[in-house]
């Protein structure tokens, strides 16, 4: 029987239990966006939109790869061909369809404290997922391995603005593929006690992964089809396709009432219309027929309305995110997802190779739209870098920076007779300063918030300090938290059948690739 | 007869006339944005800051510190305390005296196509003013001086997005205080050929640089006064003063019909109460007293709300920019000049050392907050640094793309059959790409913004061609730019005019500090 290497149980076994670290930062809190979104199109374009996309899934239809998932939308009244893997949906099924679709619900995690409310318009900040390398400014760029990835699961765990997991932060390409899902799982598990994300790679992983999520939460499986535990994302292959495995993880995580949001990847100019409607309507077109099948499977099953659209530099047809057209694109998916009443999902994302300056303009691009879109889950929210090819230690520094300077600007303004400051105004008087009046000293600790990455100090002091830019602190900062960090606790019965559960799964050999 | 350095002359004369450089850049334009503007609080909340500010102009008043405008405002009915400097203004002169400000104005330059439409929800892009040091990665820190004052007004003549001039993009320290305003503005109206700005510092200087403008649009003294062709910027001496070179500025302003942009400088709880709502009351006191002083004046002079308001650091008390307080403060800042229908400026600023994440992120919640919050003039949109205290070559170029992508961003989208790419999708189908359908070949050139810092090519690529971060790219970018440069052309007999006028007053005496 396999076993973790012993380094890593050594080090873990250190981890104390304690809450951790001495690092300034918000509380683990839910966000609600006080402001309008955004809205790019008037109503009747974005009713132009909708009935694109119903005419797209009318006329065109969808591939759906597995037969199962075909059967289940024949029953349902979809037209089938049976000659290809081609299903189409008459306008009717789909708005009846998507009608169960729940506006919010609660995704549970280990430690109650920790569940999201996932719809309305709070927003739920995720860290990186699935990118295959990790880098930072001492160790380089390599291929994510077991080290990174709990590197990273600690940082998830340690800030609070990680509100819960979006999938492996970064790929550990050192796990066997069999026991990928297995390790991973109970590593993350263990290392957080945030809401966990299974990925949907076929039926036993997904089915793996959903059993370790019930046990962790010591629950038993009724609770669990009454309390959503684990999330998956599925990425239609678009144009206009689901997969195998994505249709098995839909499959099995509706039946069982776990969310599943459903994410077309539409490049606008490669695998969508190189116009930004076009690719949204694309979008909604797989996403809608996604999310129907999701209710046709189990209507009332919690589902997501996902958007990624963004455009390629049509120079080498590499993906650009945070770009004015992302942007747009995000807005348009989110007013999209209202008129639905779809809880929604997009994405802090760039496409710099470096922890930069583009990196940042690029992420803070994206931040602006998600917040202002009401995003619900924000995926990729922290440590993104490289569109995506990079899980980056210090861009995650970067993104906790930016993402709770989001969540202080989503707190209301206060308005009353001591914020509007009448008596301190008076009190000090033309001419004079306000550092030392009463009103000020009995708020100047609280008053505004505080960063940790930001440096404010005068530039010779930061000279004699050694100069150091924000992506050189954040390397800093995020090497005290991972020397810092203490795992949370988990019940040792919890913990030990968790570990029964995994090692009579690699006794049976994992789950092989199909 | 004091002269220019010769050295400058050459270099000014290979400076050929002609349209400059390769680099790809969006057109000079109008930007206005689209969508509906982030409201911070709700019209019951922003009646109470109205109000607020009303009584503390009513209650507490101001200081006016010149006697000819304390003069001005008796006559104007204001209660002129006759021991002190203190004005009241009673709230139904504040409201008769805004109500004749023009809500949009044109703003005129010696190039007829730079004229630029101040209100509405136009939004121009100014570049950096009034730093006292200049900074790049080569030359690192140094007080401003003559040579980067022009290098900084060749960038803003050069890049599009910098719609007008804000100011001197660097303080060139080296000119003589009494010769300053000429010199300067004589560069500023040879090397660009956008709208000029004059600073308010005393009588003597703003007259000189008025007539300047003048001659440079060689325009009459009457067509002056019915062209707005300079404009400054008046901040108050937070809390509640106004001084004697600012006043005299603001009347020869105003008495001609030029515009006078009146911005309190108010540091939350430093110059101002430590609350962002009291912050933002007395920032408003300020800008209705300054704004109605223009009016009691020259009823009808063009006049601008400037917000300025952010917050301290309060360990250091430095001061801190672009953050969530500052973002809020300045939507808030920009829905009251709605409600008065005031043409409104405010700033992209961050307080970062060096042109890095941190510069980055901070100048990006700025842009948002600004260009959401439909602001007229942004000022400081392109190199300021460190609070203020620098002018950044490199956040110059960083900034151009920033301000650009916003820029794309208010390009609406257009929902049309062409865009929605039925057919399109229809030709391609399920399980194709987009790269070679006619829809994408149509259009693939012109269909997304072309950043021109950004690196989107893959890791590989980008670490063969030396792993160059943004920052250092834009070192690159402005250095290729002022090797590029050629200055608009100038009419010889206006060249010449100029050239008279400042020889002759250099003759004067220029203006001696009094």
């Amino acid at each position: 029987m396999a076993r973790r290497p012993r380094a890593e149980g050594k080090a873990r076994a250190r981890e104390r239990t304690s809450p951790a670290g001495s690092l300034k930062q918000l509380p683990f809190s839910t966000y609600r966006n006080p402001y309008a979104p955004i809205e790019v199109v008037s109503a009747d374009q974005l009713e132009a939109v909708h009935l694109a996309s119903l005419q797209v899934l009318e006329e065109i239809g969808m591939n759906f790869l597995l037969p199962e998932a075909k059967e289940i939308l024949k029953k349902a009244g979809a037209d089938v061909d049976p000659n290809s893997d081609r299903v189409r949906f008459d306008r009717g099924l789909i708005e009846q369809a998507i009608a169960t679709v729940p506006p919010v619900f609660t995704l549970h995690s280990r430690n109650p404290e920790r569940a999201r409310e996932i719809g309305g318009n709070a927003i739920n900040v995720t860290s990186i997922a699935s990118p295959p390398n990790a880098i930072d400014m001492s160790g380089g760029r390599r291929p994510g391995n077991r080290t990174d990835f709990g590197n990273f699961l600690r940082l998830s765990q340690y800030f609070n603005i990680c509100h819960m997991l979006g999938g492996y932060p970064v790929e550990p390409t050192d796990m066997p593929v069999p026991m990928r899902h297995l390790e991973a799982m109970q590593m993350m598990l263990e290392l957080t006690d945030k809401v966990v994300f299974g990925y949907s790679l076929g039926r036993d992983r997904i089915l793996d992964v959903i059993e370790m999520a019930r046990i962790a939460r010591g629950i038993s499986e009724e609770q669990l089809l009454r309390e959503p535990s684990i999330w998956t994302i599925v990425n239609t292959n678009s144009p206009l396709q689901l997969d195998i495995p994505m249709l098995w993880g839909m499959i099995e995580m509706a039946k069982r009432n776990q969310p599943v949001c459903v994410t077309p990847f539409t490049l606008a100019g490669a695998m969508a219309p190189v116009t930004m409607p076009g690719a949204v309507v694309q979008q909604n077109a797989e996403a809608l027929a996604g999310i129907a099948f999701l209710q046709i499977v189990n209507p009332g099953a919690p589902a997501v309305y996902g958007g990624f659209t963004s455009n390629v530099d049509m120079k080498t047809g590499s993906p650009a995110f945070g770009t004015p057209e992302y942007a747009k694109a995000t807005l348009l998916g989110a007013q999209l997802a209202r008129r639905y009443n779809f809880p929604f999902r997009a994405s802090n994302v760039n496409a710099s190779n470096a922890p930069d300056a583009q990196a940042t303009y690029e992420s803070v691009n994206s931040a602006w739209s998600v917040v202002m879109g009401h995003t619900n889950i924000v995926m990729h929210g922290l440590g993104w870098l490289e569109g995506g090819l990079s899980a980056s230690f210090e861009k995650f520094i970067i993104d906790v920076e930016i993402m709770q300077m989001m969540a202080q600007f989503m707190e209301p303004l206060v308005i009353d007779d001591a914020t509007l400051g009448l008596d301190a105004i008076r009190e000090v008087g033309p001419g004079g300063h306000f550092f030392a009046a009463q009103h000020t000293l009995e708020r100047y600790e609280t008053a505004f918030y505080a960063p940790f990455l930001s440096d404010w100090r005068n530039y010779e002091t930061w000279q004699d300090a050694g100069s150091l830019d924000a992506t050189t602190r954040a390397h800093q900062i995020y090497k005290k938290v991972l020397a810092d960090f203490r795992a949370p606790s988990m019940d040792v019965a919890v913990a030990e059948e968790l570990g029964a559960f995994v090692s009579k799964r690699r006794e049976e050999g994992g789950a092989p690739m199909q």
